[in-house]
C-alpha cells in the first residue's frame, strides 16, 4: 500500500503525527491530513517535504 | 510502486506535469518535484492536495 507516515519537524526532531496517511490538503496556515481509517488531524503547519518512495510526509510548524 | 503523478490545476483542468514523482518540496512560491528517474521540475505553484492511494498530486498556480 502507498499510504505514508506524517511527521512534524520540531526543534530538529521528527515527531510522529499520523500513520497510514492517504490525503494531505494544505489550507491557509493549516494542513489537513487524513488516514485510510478516516482519522483526521489538522495542524497549524506547512508541508516541508514529501518522499513517496520512503512513505514519508514531513510537516513543519508555521 | 508508490510514486505519484503530478498535475497542475489550471482553469479547472488538470494538466499533466510529471509522472512517477517521488519527492515534492515546496519552497517559497515554488514547488520542486522530482521523479524516480531524477527528472526535476520547478513550478511557480503550491500544493492543492495529495491523494496517495490514488497516486495523485494536484498543484495549483500561484
Amino acid at each position: 500500500m502507498c499510504e505514508a507516515t506524517a511527521y512534524l519537524l520540531k526543534n530538529g526532531q521528527e515527531e510522529l503525527i499520523l500513520k497510514d496517511v492517504d490525503v494531505i490538503e494544505p489550507d491557509g496556515d493549516s494542513v489537513r491530513i487524513v488516514n485510510i481509517f478516516g482519522e483526521q488531524k489538522v495542524l497549524k503547519a506547512e508541508i516541508h517535504s514529501l518522499n513517496l518512495i520512503n512513505h514519508k510526509v514531513i510537516l513543519v510548524e508555521k
